[in-house]
C-alpha cells in the first residue's frame, strides 16, 4: 500500500465521545432493563417509544437565535427549514407527548420510556455523548401519593436487578421545606418570587457544595464569601448571622437529628420509657462501646420522626414549608403501610440534587456499598437514580398547569456498581464450535450443528479457512466455547465424532504435567447419532 | 386564554415523518426482537450495539462538499468541524467496527444488530424517517456456507415470531450467474469491466420491472425501447434480438422453468421412470383436472433441479456464470442436508434487489398469504426480508479485501403481517385498578396493590381525583383493567373489599337485559385477607 492511498482512507473510529458495545455487555445492559420494565409494568406503567429526532421548538429550551443551536444538543436545520435535534431526555419528549395527546392518554398517565439521549457536551474519560435513560413518570396527579408509589417501585427496581436491602437507601426530600427555610431566613417572599432570586442562587449552589466544602465552606458562603486554597474569592449570600443560622439549621440537618437520637436516647432511659417494638433497641448497648444496638430499621424509624420534628420547626409558620414538612410525612406514612420502612426509604434534608427544577418531593437512590475506585481506595458508590415532582409539565403547549412526578434510572451506573460487586450474570457461554476437518464434507458438519440447535444448543460450523486446525481451536477459544466437535474421515468412516471439553482442557492445560495432558480425559468419542445427548452431558 | 399567548405557544408535535409508540405496540415489536434475537444467538451471532451517531467519513457515501451534506442523511457539523451523522443503515457503523477492531474481533465475525436507523427522506404515509433494522452479518468468509447459513436461520426466525411453514418462502439468487447471462448476451466483458455499463444499467432496471411491465415491456426495453400509455417514450438498451432472447431466457427462467417441468412429467410417464420419493407424486393425478397431486415439497424439489439446469444453459461458459450456478447448487445441498428443502427456501432467478450492490447469493423471503388492502382487495403480502453476499466490507478503511454476507429483517412490516393474520399475542391485559372511596385511606389502597404486585399482579391506585366514582371506572376501562377493586367505609368496617369483574361486567352490559345487569353478577365481596387470591380466581 502507497502511503498516498493510505491519506485518503477513512478513519475507522466512531465520532469522540460515542463507543460500541458487544456481546456479553449487550445482553447484561438488555437484561438489566427487562428486569426494570417488568417492575415498571407490575406498577401499572406502560411503555412509551418516542423517536430520537424532535423539533427544537418542542424540546423548547434551546432556540436557533444563532447560526445553530448549540447549547449541549446535536442540532441541524430540515430541508423545510425548521430546526431539528436529537433528544437531550426522556422527559422533554414525554412532554410534547402528554400534550399532544392529552384527549386519548389515560388520566393521570403512567408511562416508561428506555432509550437513548444525546448531549453534545466534551466528552471525557467514562462521559459520553450518548447513553441509556430509563425513566418512569406519573402524569396528571398533584397527590404524593404518585411520588411515594415512584419510590417504592425504584426500590423494588433496584433489588429486581440484584442489589439487596441493605445495599441501597431511596433518599426523599421535598423543595417546598426549602422553600420555607428561605422564606424563614428572609431570602424568600412568598408574594414577590423574583426577589432576593441573586442571594436563593447563591445558597442553592452553597448547599449543594456541602459534601466537598464541609459546614464551615457553606456556612462563608451564607456570609460575605469564602477565599479557597488557591487564594481565590468567591462571593458570599451576604446572609447576616441570624438568617445564615437558619439555613444552616437546614443544611446540618442530619447532624442535628443525630444528636437529637442521642439525647432523646439518655432521656428515655431516665424516664423509664416502656418497651415497644421501636424503642426495644434503644435499652440494648454494646458492652464496649456504650453504643446503642438499635437495628438499621430501628435507628432509621427514629430518624425519620426526629427529622420530621427538626424540618418542622425550621419552616416555622412558612405556608410552603409546613405543606412540605406535610407532605413527606404523607409520603413516609404511605410508604410504611406498604412495607417500605425507612431502612428502604428514609427521609432526608440533604437530596438537594438541581432543586431549581423541582417543585415538590426529590428522591435520590444511593448504593451503601464501598467499592475501590482506580487508586484502589474505598470509596461509596454514590447514586444510580433520582427524580422528583416538577409540575408545569406541558404548559409550554398547552397553557394548562399539568403535574407530573418521576425517576430516572442511570442503568450504566448500576451496571458498573453491580460488576464491581460481581453480581452480574456473568460471561454467557460460547457456542459450541462444529470444526470443518474435511470441506467437502461440510453439509455434515452443518447438519451436525442444525441437530444440536434444534435441541436448543447454540452451535455454530467453523466458516474459516480450515486448512489450518489449530486456528480453528483458537476460533473456539475466542468464542469461548464449551466444546469443539472434530469429525475427521476416520470418525465419519466409524460414523464417530469427537467432543472436546473446551472448559476443562483448559483447566487441566493451566495446572496438570504435560504427562496428564497427553491422557486427554477431557475429550470423548461417541456415535454421531448420540451428538446430541452427549453434548448435553457434557455440558452438564 | 387570548390569542396572542396561543400564537407563542410551540407545536406538540414530532418532526415530520417521525411518530410515537404506545403501551402495547413496544411490547408487541419488543417480544419480537427478543425472539428474533434467540434465534440469532443460537446459531452463534453475538449482539453489537454502535452508537447512532458516526462521522460522515466513516459512514462514507457522504461527502461534505456542500454547505451541509444532505444525500439522505441527517447531518450536521460538530463543533470540531468533523461533519457528523445518524446512521442510515446498520451495515456501514458494521464495517467501520470491522475494519477498527479486525485484531479483536474472533474471524469470521457473526453479529447481529437491532436498532433504529435514520433516512432524511420525504416522508410519506406509512414512510418513516426513523425505522428499526434487525440485521445479521457473517464478516470474513467467502464460503457460499455462511450464505446458506444466514437464508436458514431467516427461515428459524420466521417462524420463530409465528410465520407457519408453507406461508414464508425465502428465495436464492446469485448476482454471478445474472453477469454470466451478460457475458453471453455480449453486454459485459470480464476483461473490461467498464465497457456497456450504461447498456447493463437499463438491462438491470428493465429486469426489476418484469412485475409491472411484464414479459413483453421488459423485452421492449432491452431493444429500442418502450412508449408507456401516456406516450411517453423509454430509451432502451438497444440489444439485438439474438443478445435479448439471452437476456429474457434469465426474465423468463421461472416461466420455462414451470415448461420443462411439465415436459419432464410427460416424458417420465411416456418412459416409464421407475417410482422415487420425489417422482411418485407425479404419477398420482386429480381425476377432475389432470393435474398432478405432487406435494409443494416434492414441486419444489423438481422446480431447483429444473432451474439449475436452465441456468445452466444461459450462462454457457462463462466463468462468472458457471461459478454462480455452482454456488446456488452448493447452497441448495447444504440446506437440504439440514433439512431446509426447496418447500421453505428455493432458487428463484427472478429476485433481483439491487443487484448491483451485491457480488454473491441474493435472497429474500416473501410471505405467500394474502392480506386485504386498504380497499379489501386480497393481495400476496410479500418480502419481509432480504440480504445477500457483498464483499469489500471493510476495504475503504483497510485497503483489504473482507467478504461478508447478512440479511436484514424489516420487523414493521412483519408486525404488520402477523397483525393482518391476527397472529399477534394480542393486547396485555391492564392493571387491576384499586379505587378510591375515601381518601384519608389511601394508604390502605396503596397497600392493597402492593399485596397483588408481591403476588406478581399487575396493580395500581388510581390516582386522579376520586371526587366521580364513575370517572374511576371510566379510568379502569381505560386502562383495559380487568378488575376494579373496591372498599367503601362500609366494607372497611366490615373488614372487606368488592371486585368488579370488569371483563364480565362489560360482556353482561352488551349482551344482557337491565334486569339481568340488576344482579351484578360479576361483582364479589371477599373478606380484605382474601384480596390476593380471590383476585387470582378471577383472572382465571
Amino acid at each position: 500500500m502507497t502511503g498516498d492511498k493510505t491519506a485518503r482512507r477513512p478513519k475507522a473510529e466512531p465520532p469522540k465521545g460515542f463507543r460500541d458495545i458487544f456481546g456479553a455487555d449487550v445482553a447484561e445492559r438488555r437484561a438489566m432493563l427487562d428486569t426494570i420494565a417488568r417492575v415498571y409494568e407490575l406498577h401499572g406503567f406502560e411503555p412509551l417509544e418516542t423517536s430520537a429526532v424532535e423539533t427544537v421548538e418542542a424540546l423548547g429550551k434551546f432556540l436557533p437565535d444563532v447560526d445553530r443551536p448549540n447549547e449541549g444538543v446535536f442540532a441541524w436545520q430540515d430541508d423545510d427549514k425548521d430546526w431539528l435535534a436529537l433528544r437531550y431526555d426522556l422527559t422533554a419528549p414525554l412532554a410534547r407527548v402528554a400534550a399532544q395527546f392529552r384527549n386519548d392518554l389515560p388520566q393521570p398517565y403512567r408511562r416508561y420510556a428506555m432509550g437513548p439521549v444525546w448531549r453534545n457536551e466534551k466528552p471525557g474519560p467514562g462521559r459520553f455523548r450518548q447513553f441509556i435513560q430509563c425513566d418512569a413518570d406519573t402524569v396528571g396527579t398533584p397527590t404524593v401519593a404518585a411520588d411515594a408509589e415512584i419510590c417504592a417501585m425504584l426500590a423494588d427496581a433496584l433489588e429486581a436487578v440484584g442489589i439487596p436491602r441493605g445495599d441501597y437507601i431511596v433518599r426523599v426530600n421535598n423543595r417546598k421545606v426549602l422553600n420555607g427555610v428561605m422564606e424563614v431566613a428572609g431570602v424568600l417572599d412568598p408574594a414577590d418570587p423574583e426577589k432576593f432570586a441573586t442571594e436563593r442562587g447563591i445558597v442553592l449552589r452553597a448547599i449543594d457544595k456541602l459534601d466537598r466544602l464541609g459546614e464551615a465552606g457553606v456556612r462563608a458562603l451564607l456570609g460575605e464569601g469564602r477565599k479557597d486554597e488557591s487564594g481565590d474569592f468567591t462571593k458570599g449570600a451576604g446572609l447576616t448571622d441570624s438568617q445564615a443560622e437558619v439555613v444552616m439549621g437546614f443544611v446540618t440537618a442530619n447532624r442535628i437529628v443525630e444528636e437529637m437520637l442521642s439525647a432523646a436516647l439518655v432521656e428515655n432511659i431516665e424516664a423509664g420509657v416502656p418497651y415497644s417494638r421501636f424503642s426495644r433497641a434503644m435499652y440494648s448497648f454494646d458492652e464496649e462501646t456504650g453504643r446503642p444496638l438499635a437495628t438499621d430499621a430501628e435507628a432509621s424509624f427514629y430518624r425519620n420522626s426526629a427529622t420530621l420534628r427538626h424540618l418542622a420547626s425550621l419552616v416555622g409558620d412558612s405556608k410552603a414549608g409546613r405543606e412540605g414538612v406535610g407532605e413527606l410525612e404523607t409520603m413516609a406514612s404511605l410508604l410504611d403501610a406498604q412495607g417500605y420502612g425507612p431502612d428502604r426509604i428514609v427521609i432526608d434534608p440533604s437530596v438537594v440534587r438541581g432543586l431549581g427544577y423541582y417543585t415538590g418531593p426529590v428522591f435520590e437512590a444511593e448504593l451503601t456499598f464501598t467499592i475501590l475506585d482506580d487508586k484502589g481506595r474505598p470509596r461509596q458508590f454514590g447514586s444510580v437514580a433520582g427524580g422528583g415532582r416538577y409540575d408545569d409539565l406541558v404548559k409550554r403547549f398547552t397553557g394548562q398547569s399539568v403535574p407530573a412526578t418521576g425517576v430516572s434510572i442511570g442503568v450504566d451506573r448500576l451496571l458498573a456498581a453491580l460488576r464491581a460487586k460481581g453480581r452480574t450474570a456473568g460471561a454467557t457461554p460460547g457456542p459450541v464450535v462444529v470444526t470443518v476437518m474435511d470441506r467437502d464434507r461440510m453439509a455434515d458438519y452443518m447438519a451436525m450443528a442444525a441437530d444440536l440447535r434444534r435441541a436448543g444448543i447454540r452451535a455454530e460450523v467453523y466458516l474459516g479457512n480450515p486448512k489450518n486446525f489449530g486456528n480453528q481451536l483458537k476460533y473456539a477459544d475466542k468464542r469461548a466455547s464449551p466444546i469443539a466437535v472434530i469429525q475427521g474421515s476416520s470418525e465419519a468412516e466409524k460414523g464417530t465424532v469427537i467432543l472436546k471439553d473446551l472448559i476443562l482442557g483448559a483447566q487441566i492445560a493451566a495446572s496438570a504435567t504435560l504427562e496428564e495432558w497427553k491422557d486427554r480425559p477431557a475429550q470423548v468419542e461417541v456415535p454421531r447419532a448420540d451428538l446430541v445427548a452427549a453434548v448435553r452431558r457434557m455440558l452438564g
